[in-house]
């Protein structure tokens, strides 16, 4: 067979890296509350979400260009780790560590998929276009569905007060209004009433 | 916000269900051998596969339904639970017991997405599209990844001989011909040469 054994090695290598992201664990439990979910289960999840709710985004997506964004959005975490949304002093650094983590994964990949994927990355990061908007939904929208199956367990653990959930939330809606007002009707307003979050402000 | 709320809750009431994949534990361990993977785990890992080594199908794929194929593909076995290529006497009764678990799983979803998931899944399971085959391939191609980087530590666990590894790979050139070259050539030769497969028969 002919093909180019250097591109396929290449492509291999990345692949075999990339497995390290299963053993990057996130801050929100899984639904039974036994373990703390990683970052290839969250993805998985988000990509399943993508193609169940792109009817609900605010302009229609490219919902391939989305789910390959949101399947890779957490790769550069194998070497920069995950940075807790409610972290202030990991968040400081957070930007530098993952912009060293994108130039070597993403380098491992052949010169064309390294840019494209680079490319992906950046759009995800910045979050100007409607796949990256609704890309982000979905990255918000998942905790809080694991956060409220769970009774808020990582909330409670973390004392993270309403306004840090409000604060984080802040450009949910521009994915998807519908999905952003689901969610705080139906999952934060429920946790607060419940006493899972902590009440600093009005809602 | 005008929405359809049933709609809605029935999606967010089945995205909630499925994740419960993430503790359905496959018999290949992840690279670094401190445990085994899981559904959801593995699911992302071959979706993402799927756009790096879509130029290696034997027929050009649609890359976004193979993805959808891929990461649906195991949710059935939420009820089923995972049934071990390597398992005769479970996988005498794989078939009803998935049957049973699809339609309970699919059926929670709008009646629209319930008919196109489960579409997908079984024509997955058929493995007679250029997608379904390409799917599969991904699907057998991924674990042999996994036991190469553990120095086939599923493989000896289990006492795999070649012979049902061949038998359980003989469609996988049906989707990428380029692809079962290297994974035969680089990956399952390599473990035999090494002792991690037994050698039942010539390769």
């Amino acid at each position: 067979m002919n093909f180019d054994q250097e591109r396929l090695e290449k492509q291999m290598a990345f692949i075999r890296e990339i497995d390290k992201e299963k053993q990057i664990f996130r801050q929100s439990y899984v639904t039974d509350g036994t373990r703390k979910e990683n970052d290839a289960e969250h993805a998985w999840h988000m990509a399943i979400m993508t193609f169940l709710l792109s009817e609900y985004a605010n302009e229609e997506i490219d919902v391939l260009k989305t789910i390959r964004m949101i399947l890779i959005h957490d790769i550069v975490e194998i070497d920069a780790g995950d940075t807790y949304a409610y972290d202030d002093s990991a968040k400081a650094t957070q930007h530098e560590r993952e912009e060293r983590a994108a130039n070597r994964l993403f380098g491992m990949l052949p010169e064309d998929q390294a840019k494209d994927l680079r490319a992906l990355w950046d759009e995800f990061e910045a979050g100007e276009t409607k796949e990256a908007r609704f890309a982000r939904t979905m990255d918000n929208v998942q905790p809080l569905l694991l956060n409220d199956a769970t009774g808020g367990k990582a909330w409670e653990e973390h004392d993270v007060p309403l306004s840090k959930i409000m604060k984080r939330n802040e450009r949910t809606a521009k994915g998807s209004e519908t999905l952003w007002e689901y969610s705080r009707d139906n999952l934060i307003k429920k946790n607060v009433a419940e006493g899972h979050i902590i009440p600093d402000m009005d809602l």
